[in-house]
């Protein structure tokens, strides 16, 4: 082996769900080349990222290695393995390698960016090998929520190895590649050193189902209901779009499809040549003058998105559409966890207007993307490997994942983001811990995680925020008296007077007492009148706010 | 009828699940006598309510007619029926009326704000009937989550009405009140006005189980486990807690009971002979000598609350217990919608210990205490009012109980907070729209929803804080250069300066050529200041902060 090592390094993805980056390796020790499969985002939320845009990897390690990286492999056209593409290219600098879908949305997103087109390459499936240094890698075609994604083979001097990306075992997928039993046989047969295994449905013990098996269910669905019809579903899943806008055509209606992502999607589908027969759509503009019992919206956010098509229709309109008693509202989706509030604020809204909403109804109008758990072993016994590494999921999914392959006799081997693990010799070790994180979209700006911004923003939105401004004259004094704003706070507090009054006088109180050496030391002085104004505002509110002092100095 | 009349007034839960109180009045319009039903709470989130303590519903009508209120009866003791007591029994002043169970948990939480515990009298149920003011009113005993709650039989000149309370059909609740079809329907064969019921679970549409149909299920399970053997569920389920408790007891483990909430919920129900034989516990401190696999503890947070045991056990030790690899957390209980990501973060931290954790497992670990859409018919069919009109549910819940009321021939009526309801002839109507909303307890303050206050908070935490302050000398000139501090902001913008600079140079460059008309007003400069703050911001990071301006003029 002369030295040489094979790794696997997730950055993203393992020890949560979304934001995938995961690195593979070959060399000698801290000079292996280096492949990146996917670089996703995830969502930030108001519990833990309030203003925060959108969170990226933190990929340090791999900027700090750019020049060892061989290639960025997209498996899929998911924000949570592509979404990154646009913001992290110019850190990394290496080839884009994509199928033909996923390599247009790419593109696109290189492209709000500046960013020339042709860094993404569209690379044919399986049985074509890229040379890739040390690597030799395909594209594995498998069925997933999304038109052509890939696993991949990966060859290495020290063995295969098989990196399913998200999917499902779906025979008959409406859109894109069916699973092909005999392609992952055949790539398997050789021997695999490791299966990195989605681990997403690891929960769900049910058998998968395909996404043909729902489109009955949309058609019967959609033959029945009166008034305008909305249907909302990822706007990637375009086997779903098509689906609903066939069925809701066949109907006799006219299809009209909502939000900046559902166009998308189908236009690149189109041109990619995915889809080939989709329904004519009408503008919103044309909608507007179509009999509402002849038209169907097909539209952006499932999972409750403030901003999207679905949250302003249920809101009042959205570009001159509105809804109303008689219509009815599809979500053909599951709601992510964490979402619910969202979902349910718009379904409440929409039950106000008198729409009738119809949910996925426990899986009749829905299926998932991802294999449940039979699908999972299933594809252990296909792939039949030394090892299996579970990717994908948060840690109790990539536990659980784990603990199948360890019943099953394969060795298991839960890795977390920044776990660097060694597939070279018989056993998988740990190689290395990486520092890992993430990192803040937050306007135009990348923030870390740790930097403590958004750590004051959830401060102030828990305590409110005092601000304190004191002048001291150029003897040394106090210039009149503090003054205190106050922000997200109560202004009369339980003695019935106002919060403010309160805090000023107390803080004139100290002031009239403070000696010179307080007075002459801002820091002193700083934490004095943060320490006063919070014992106060406890007092009057029962909260301590974060306080804000400002010391002007007279020169 | 002399003009006088029988109203229906939802005050909370009428569009919501929790914070339920309801309002009936029989009287001359504007002086009917009222009787209020419930005086519930409800729970903040980050969303929405950063900071707040706790929802209370805004009960200002009832405040300018305290004069006419006979009494304020609770239902059960579930925080969202009777958490609110405490906070507002000050405001009203009547006395309060519940059964043994219910008013044990009133007195508590009137104690707490030293309240004297007799304005709480423990009531018989029915056949016993209350004369209150021109209603007779009696408790119905009723299965729920809970021991002890209760329907309520109300009559009026204008004829009965039937309030469910929250409640399930189950005739082995393992504790409390076996459903009484027999006395239900007595109460009804005379005829009834108005049935006024539970929404919450009309979309369930499964049989409901009995609380006994998983005592045997969690029996097995805690035959088979192995270490330390942790559960969580609703402190106030009784029932489930015995289960819990003597399942483990009987598998040779000792109990303990980890949370204020679980240790207040038995001592209630030992108290008031709810609880005859309940195994013996053990405290913390003794837990720690027993040997793990002969303890098992019984803790509260089953919602993912961050200060509860559960979260805090997830997190590293509570009370010097610690759990690790081989011990099992068992959630006997279903995730609130909206909780969902605390329960997620608990599950992946007893994950990362190797703790393994068992949820309700589609049911066979927990069940609902809410009616499910059969059983809610099967009510209708036993009380068989001449109106239904849903209560304790989100507008679709209410929506959807109305809907099946009118495909029965029941006139359903959706009536949502605020909405009174004129319940005196034939047909219900509206007889007026009441300004209803939600009062936050904010910590020892009670503001307003509409105050403005946790809106501010919210914009802090979406948009960052700049602070402003500048001084004026007596000529009216600026006093050297503005100042700016900034809160929940990035240090550093796109230019790669610091973003405290950049606007200092703008803010100063504008006074610099700002005019003695602009210098000597302090509307018209602060909001110069603050637009110019805000346009370099979105320039340098891409947002606009919240800016607070401050000046300081020399006298």
């Amino acid at each position: 082996m002369s030295g040489e090592r094979l790794i696997y390094l997730p950055l993203g993805g393992a020890g949560e769900i979304g934001m995938n980056c995961y690195v593979y390796g070959y060399g000698k020790p801290d000079q292996e080349r280096l492949i990146v499969v996917d670089l996703g985002v995830t969502f930030p939320d108001m519990d833990t990222t309030p203003g925060v845009d959108l969170i990226l990897p933190d990929i340090s390690w791999l900027v700090e290695r750019r020049d060892r990286i061989e290639a960025v492999v997209i498996t899929h056209a998911h924000e949570d393995h592509v979404g990154a593409v646009g913001h992290l290219y110019n850190k990394l600098g290496a080839p884009i390698l994509a199928r033909t879908f996923t390599a247009n949305i790419a593109r696109r997103k290189l492209d709000e960016h500046g960013i020339p087109k042709d860094v993404v390459q569209t690379v044919s499936p399986y049985p074509e090998m890229l040379d890739l240094g040390p690597f030799k890698m395909g594209f594995l075609p498998v069925s997933h929520s999304i038109p052509e994604s890939a696993g991949l083979v990966i060859d290495s001097p020290a063995g295969r190895i098989v990196h399913t990306g998200d999917f499902k075992i779906d025979e008959t997928p409406v859109v894109g590649d069916p699973f092909d039993r005999d392609l992952w046989a055949e790539v398997s047969k050789s021997g695999v050193k490791a299966l990195v295994c989605d681990s997403t449905n690891v929960f769900s013990i049910a058998e998968g189902r395909s996404e043909a098996s729902i489109a009955y269910e949309i058609e019967a669905l959609m033959g029945e209901m009166k008034g305008m019809v909305v249907a909302t579903t990822f706007a990637s899943n375009i086997a779903r779009l098509k689906t609903l806008a066939e069925s809701a055509s066949r109907a006799g209606r006219s299809v009209c499809l909502l939000g900046r992502a559902m166009r998308r999607m189908i236009e690149a589908a189109l041109e990619t040549g995915i889809l080939t027969d989709f329904p004519k759509v009408v503008s919103p503009e044309d909608a507007k003058s179509i009999p509402r019992e002849n038209l169907f919206l097909l539209v952006t956010g499932s999972q409750g998105e403030r901003r999207a098509a679905s949250a302003q229709l249920a809101n009042g309109k959205y570009m001159g559409l509105t809804l109303k008693e008689g219509d009815t509202f599809l979500f053909s989706s599951k709601t992510i966890p964490g979402n619910e509030r969202g979902v349910i604020r718009i379904m409440n809204q929409l039950s106000e207007k008198g729409v009738d909403v119809i949910d996925d109804h426990g899986g009749r109008y829905h299926v998932s993307g991802h294999a449940n758990r039979p699908d999972l072993e299933e594809m252990h016994r296909i792939v039949n490997p030394q090892i299996l590494v579970p990717m994908h999921g948060e840690h109790r999914h990539l536990r659980e994942h784990a603990k199948i392959a360890d019943s099953k006799g394969l060795q298991g081997v839960v890795a977390v983001n920044g776990m660097m693990i060694d597939l070279t010799g018989n056993e998988p070790r740990v190689a290395e811990y990486i520092e890992t994180g993430r990192t803040y979209l937050d306007g135009s700006v990348k923030i870390g995680a740790m930097d403590g911004i958004v750590r004051d923003r959830i401060r102030m939105a828990l305590n409110g925020h005092v601000l304190v401004t004191l002048i001291i004259d150029e003897d040394g004094s106090p210039l009149g008296e503090p003054w205190c704003e106050i922000m997200g706070l109560p202004e009369v507090g339980t003695s019935n007077a106002p919060l403010q009054d309160f805090l000023e006088n107390d803080l004139g109180q100290f002031l009239m007492r403070a000696s010179d050496k307080t007075l002459i030391d801002d820091a002193t002085l700083e934490k004095e009148l943060r320490t006063i104004t919070r014992r106060t505002a406890q007092s009057e509110i029962g909260k301590k706010p974060e306080v804000t002092v400002i010391i002007s100095r007279l020169a």
